[in-house]
């Protein structure tokens, strides 16, 4: 393979990124190569095109940006045994310590060590990315990459929504940017009873009725807590996934959730929220979970369960697909939020036999 | 209403059952009286008509039989008060003593004082039938009365799907009776990765194809255990639902259940089955659990709420509607395997409308 | 028995409550009537002593205050058959519809439709007391009444700590009133690894400390959050039971609850409480319940069971006992917090026996 | 250190072992040396020493025997990580591959590729001991280094206990050889409400009644089910811990446990059980859960935390502690099951320390 490969990097502590040419990485004994297929953009990776607080605080440039991705492993480490040249892989981005006490009993998610690719280390918006092998995980073959790549994503909502029962309950997400949408598909393949979709955006509300929502509402026009009430017998719903971080939309759904019901929180406020614990909490009896990455790895065989139950509608998500060459135009669709998942490809031949 | 309808009821310790007439039940102060829209037939209808062993322990006649059904209340006693003539109901068909400690922590569906509708009580293959108001389950109005009565025993398929995770994993359901026929229908709606039903009766297998299963095993034909192995990557299967009753077919899913894997028993073997504790159970690491009935009254709202998804696929298991006179017709279908539901209609008219 | 009874009533909208006479109250075919052998004081109850604003909105005088009790059955309806005369019982004071889907789905402390004793009816500061028979607790017989009496209380503390997993977890109980201190004997009784009490009253402290607390915290002296980190390997503790209701407490426990750990909240803030829910609850994985009255009836079987073990150190709870007619006493005692659990006696020979 | 170590060999494939000199095992750079303090004596030990069936099967001599153990780390791998000479430490004698699905979702216990220490791999009766480092666990220092070796058969005891509800619950523990006797200490530990030993061997019988049983039975002198009946108001226990692997043991316990109980499977029968599993599994709605090793590391934290609890009765288990010259004495001992748990000291300045 050629030394050099292109790259969309952070260079400098400022908005924007820039494509460039960087080295090919070189693997560890423990590491694998991968020849990215297609990367997906993720909110983090806008947060971090556009330079917040957050990134400010968190992203060291340079940095080669993105971390949803699927690829061909074109070459492993010589420990490497759970993984072979030529297996498609996605990656767990979360790259963790393995022996602290979270990570020994099922919290690995929550390592305090944790490096995340794209994040703390070089990314998949690259035609090669380098990998721990414990972090790849197998794809079956002949599968459009893109879909592949957005499993991370996905892996998201289906936490969410399976973190507490759900089969058979009426769930309402709230924010439907991709992990919401993917939310909504996901309550719809295992069997919730109704699924109530809320956001602002008419784009991505219209999105989230085309993958399944039973009901679609818009905060802006209708009272979210009369109408959710409404549809749910005067009970409000089981489970709510809070996937926007508004701090008024999570207090509303404090409110329409029912007695003995959940609150599962992906969203990430950006201040505090002031929540009447006394009528909200203990007297409803509800549950407030907080939500981050995948079980690992028990996430990912329930996305691959639900993949291939054929009960889940993806297609419509991938709105956008483009060459990496183009990701100033990605980060602007996803920024004005006119787009499902937006998929860019370093190869243009992968982007042509998938379009 | 006039003072006698038409029952089908045993009157000897034999073999058979007859149509005939019988008084109205009068009800008490906490009972209601329903007029039966339709009623289906459980295989214990069928035993206590074929007079089998278990009968001849259990049964007192004289008795009408059934318990399946759906009906229209048309009295309620006078300290009833969340039951109103004009309901139409179905019933939760275990009647309990509500106050001993399995009824009041969530097992009253293994109360030990538990009378049976049309088991030890008289039942539903009758113009009208008398129940406890608490055992009411008040249905919405406007639907086929078939599907109502059907959801007892669609109830015994959530109950043994449900009883541990089932999103994303593999699903053996050995023996498609009527109830393993729905618990196809329900793995599928709930997101199962792969369902695969086993079946000696080819009419039964079929129709186990067109509620979804995956992968279909007569294993007359097949080795069930290598088949199975080969469909789950060898690693064998998440959950089996065990409804066959089949000490063979119980023995060889011992085989083919995953390491750490479920089975969840609902048929009844019998006679005693001969387990390989310490290689099938106690190194595989995996939970055998006995289910009987449905949680009183989880099970019926998760029930509910899976009809209300949309994703249940109902229709193909009612396969004969008949008159109630057409009783005998209906045992002989049963006892040949024949057919899925077979429901009977006491009011022809009622009949008429949805056939 | 004598057609008049001693009570304890709230005759006005105002502070305080008087000794007074009343009819002995007359039962229906499903109720009991029970004469108090011992009655324990709520906060409840010095909630309405005080008059404060909840109780301006939910009381209606005239009211016999006070539901911790034991007391021996006198009589019975003539429907009830779980219960007989002589039976020592106390009551879950939850007097719930028993047919709405929150009671019949295991949520029946959240029923909309609830009646408290004490709050809503007439309770058992009083020489008897009538009872549904279905609310009734059938004790053991020869046992101290007052600890019967506070079973009530304690299982408040049970639900809260077994409301997910407890043993070999470190533990902060925040706020020692007494069911905070019954939470310190829980969580010892069952094995948690290390309990940490928290709590500004120095007599309570204390009274946490001979209950088996391993390590005990004023905040007022330390900082609360440093010294737990200090005392768990710098994780901090798994689980919080949130006792006290202080706005900068629960914010405290949620800087020392360990990440994927959960905060249990039964302590009834008197405002809003404004949470860093990115940094505290999502980024941290964990989860906030909001814990509300007793499981009904699985909360009591797991307070039977913890006093049948043997392990639970109840004695020092019960710091004072009084004849009914020293209630002004009683509620100064508990207004200055220098007591445990105050128990009255409203036959002087009782208290006698006991004291 | 020298070059050559004491250990205790299998080196034919007959019955007994020897007492030897072997090199000193060389580490691999994810490897830990280990001086090996104290090591116990497991069943395992005494089958492979005995030469049974399973032994034949699986043992292939020469082998070092011996699993379970405390020891001081003197060195460490160059990519060791977690773990620095002087560290006190003990295995989780699993080791796994740690990339399947089973290792990757919480049941690494049942990993197929699994090795077990002193089964599969050079073990503990020796002066030094070479582990991935992965597998060792750290202790807290200046703890008797024979409680510190104990620890992974009450690992054992630990998952099975904790496989399901056990505070406040009624427990049978059947058979009292050292797994059960810690069964019976954790029941206590944890707050079950009344805890029965059932064994044959008085020895044993006795060592659970001064671990805690509330009640003993010897089923050779006592009819089992009358017996446990009678000690449950005629309900039978929430619990069966069934630690004995005998057939009838097991087929009596599923008679005395509750209606929806548990019963938990670590002992391992010798051939197949005959099941009544309409009547003892259906119908009485139990469940059958099969235990294996530890929940790695799930359990090993639970150890830890029941320790650091300070309710765990230990002492009375350790009964003989003895130089591991001695270890033919120790084996005959473990046959004629006149002892609790045995511990070998390769060092007699250790043994001396804490006789």
């Amino acid at each position: 393979m050629s030394e050099r490969m292109k790259v969309v990097m952070k260079n400098h502590r400022e908005r924007g990124a820039v494509l460039t040419e960087k080295e090919i990485p070189k693997i560890g004994p423990r590491e694998i190569l991968v020849k990215v297929l297609a990367t997906s953009i993720c909110g983090t990776d806008l947060h971090i095109y556009k330079w917040d607080q957050w990134s400010q605080r968190r992203i060291k440039p340079p940095l080669v940006l993105g971390h949803e991705f699927a690829g061909e492993v074109v070459e492993v480490g010589n420990e490497v045994e759970n993984i072979k040249v030529g297996d498609v892989v996605s990656a767990e981005t979360h790259i963790v310590c393995e022996v602290c006490e979270l990570c020994r009993t099922g919290n690995a998610h929550l390592c305090k060590d944790t490096k995340i690719l794209g994040v703390d280390t070089q990314g998949t918006f690259a035609e090669y990315v380098a990998l721990p092998a414990v972090n790849a995980w197998v794809n079956p073959k002949g599968v459009d990459p893109a879909y592949l790549s957005i499993q991370e994503p996905l892996g998201n909502a289906v936490q969410t929504l399976l973190a507490g029962e759900i089969i058979g309950k009426t769930v309402a997400v709230v924010g439907c940017g991709p992990i919401g949408i993917f939310a909504v598909a996901v309550a719809k393949a295992v069997g919730a009873a109704k699924v109530i979709a809320l956001e602002v955006n008419d784009y991505r509300l219209n999105l989230a009725k085309e993958l399944g929502a039973d009901v679609i509402i818009n905060p802006k026009l209708e009272d979210p807590i009369i109408k959710v009430l409404e549809e749910t017998e005067g009970l409000g719903v089981d489970v709510v996934a809070e996937m926007s971080g508004n701090p008024t939309a999570l207090k509303e759904s404090l409110k329409y959730v029912k007695l003995g019901g959940r609150v599962s929180l992906l969203g990430i406020p950006a201040e505090e929220v002031s929540i009447d614990i006394a009528n909200d909490v203990v007297f409803k009896g509800i549950t407030l979970q907080g939500i981050v990455g995948r079980k690992m790895y028990q996430t990912w065989y329930q996305v691959k369960g639900l993949i291939q139950s054929g009960r889940l509608n993806l297609a419509p998500v991938v709105t956008h697909r483009l060459p990496l060459e183009e990701f100033q135009n990605a980060f602007e669709l996803m920024e004005r939020g006119q787009c499902g998942k937006v998929v860019l490809y370093p190869d243009p031949k992968i982007l042509e036999q998938y379009k």
